[in-house]
């Protein structure tokens, strides 16, 4: 459960009200908030405290993270003289404190607890660089596409190696399971999504696979790309809520596990309704190959705990015919 | 193309800086800049220059549409109580500028061509009075929903009505085409949807099918919802991108017409691109039982009137084959 921090009074404790990208770059803090959702909900896996956008804030590219809004960059990417803003990432070097942070996190860990790394598609971080921040219509982002194809697979490769490298120090700081966030690739036409999102996606998950973890690669809204996202490399494809499981294993084929898909907003209905549709989840998704039970995006920030809590419980007592995965 | 003046610099000239409330009760503006697009693009149809919150607005509902942002309601409807806000809306003593404006436009127009009335579907605008604005989540919304059920279906029940008395009186003012837009339903699970949506806009399509011209149901991120949309009883669904209309066609079945579904961002790319992605919409959704060629959301600010007249000619001379609905 992505962001479930966010809901939890000892979160808002040990977090204060600094800017994102300091709690991040402090390992302690970082990995205090990152085990905080096990110890409360008992969940069989962490996510690391950090952001999509931490790569390109540690080569010094010029961006915040505004609260509530989200990613915004000071000067947006639109030629190929912007590339050069791009140098490459080098984890160990400019960013230290990611993998001392999952480090940290792994020690603490309960055994048969997975460490989930994660990092930005190279779409979605394009679609901040492009725009300049959170956006609606995409459009600057699907201009370039269209308008420069040379520039923007320029653009998605070196992102693309940016998110490969960051998963890969992850992983050798502890982390064993990863998860490539194209968030918004569901804004995209499925034409669009197979010509401009997928080879740079599938390029991060074959600069990975050497290093033998499971990959999970999650999106909102993406219905209509499940059938090409299940080429992209990953073992596992996470859905929202949109699409019922039992529908999206169709379009994924047999090969891939499932991982979804509780609508987070349910949560805050009263107990029954949030019982019945995880339930509904569970006997959508089935069990082979493999369920991860996820909410179809992060958690709201107004949850209240003890729902999570409960439906923990009722996934780990109603859920457990499911096959691990990785 | 929805919004299409927007674009013009025309619509600028006449439409000024004023709200847009105040534009839409003056019969004489709403009627001009109805009719812009249509000189200058040649379209086949008009779509009257209203918004989907005059009937709030004009019930005396507290609600203003801030530029850039949407519909915001200073007192969001939370409770049973909230219910007695919402009279019922009588268009002709409400909103007579609405009428006023769709006769004085269909006296303005070239034989054969259309006036699209519209209203918004009960959901979409269920969420902006729950919501208080444009929201991300639509938790608040989807909470009522799960947590009190008799008061979402009675609040539905109210918005149904509305949007129909205001279909009728557009009809009646000599609309001969109605679209309803639910925008939003595409945030709703396949079964949220049926359960919380379906319903009322079921009502609406059943109260204006008298009236005898066709309908148009309209929603973004709809995919997974066609199926059920296809039983709201409009002859019409409209769909954004994200959905190939061949595969919109499998979903809706033999009995529905379809409207769309060319990427508005695609028309910011050069003329080849807009040239190829308009001519793949073509193609996917061939000819029976009718093609409304539109774009898959409203037109981008941004745009090239340059671009949408040669899309209209690409379209007339490309698309002719197609059955024309009404």
């Amino acid at each position: 459960m992505r962001q479930a921090g966010r809901s939890l009074p000892e979160y808002r404790s040990a977090r204060g009200t600094g800017a994102i990208l300091d709690a991040i770059s402090d390992p302690e803090l970082a990995a205090e908030l990152t085990l905080q959702p096990v110890r409360r909900y008992g969940v069989d896996a962490a996510i690391l405290f950090s952001d999509i956008v931490v790569p390109l804030h540690a080569i010094g590219f010029d961006l915040t993270v505004e609260p509530g809004r989200g990613p915004v960059v000071a000067e947006p990417v639109s030629s190929s003289a912007d590339l050069a803003r791009l140098r490459p990432f080098v984890p160990e070097e400019d960013a230290p404190y990611v993998g001392r942070a999952a480090e940290l996190a792994v020690r603490e860990l309960p055994p048969g607890v997975a460490l989930i790394g994660f990092a930005g598609a190279p779409f979605t971080i394009a679609s901040y660089l492009v725009e300049g921040g959170p956006s609606r219509a995409f459009a600057r982002v699907k201009a370039l596409m269209h308008s420069d194809p040379v520039v923007w697979h320029a653009l998605a490769d070196r992102l693309a190696a940016m998110a490969a490298a960051s998963l890969a120090a992850q992983v050798h700081a502890g982390a064993t399971v990863v998860q490539l966030f194209d968030s918004w690739a569901g804004v995209l036409s499925p034409a669009d999504y197979e010509r401009f999102a997928l080879p740079a996606t599938r390029q991060v998950f074959e600069a990975i696979r050497p290093l033998g973890v499971p990959a999970v690669l999650f999106g909102v809204g993406t219905g209509e790309l499940l059938a090409t996202m299940a080429r992209a490399g990953a073992q596992v494809v996470g859905v929202d809520w949109r699409v019922p499981l039992d529908e999206a294993r169709r379009r994924l084929g047999p090969d891939h596990a499932v991982q979804g898909n509780l609508d987070p907003a349910v949560c805050l209905a009263p107990w029954e309704a949030v019982a019945a549709e995880a339930r509904d989840v569970l006997r959508r998704a089935g069990t082979s190959p493999g369920h991860i039970f996820n909410l179809g995006h992060g958690v709201l920030p107004q949850t209240d705990p003890g729902v999570l809590s409960a439906l923990v419980e009722l996934v780990h007592a109603e859920g457990r015919a499911g096959v691990p995965v990785g």
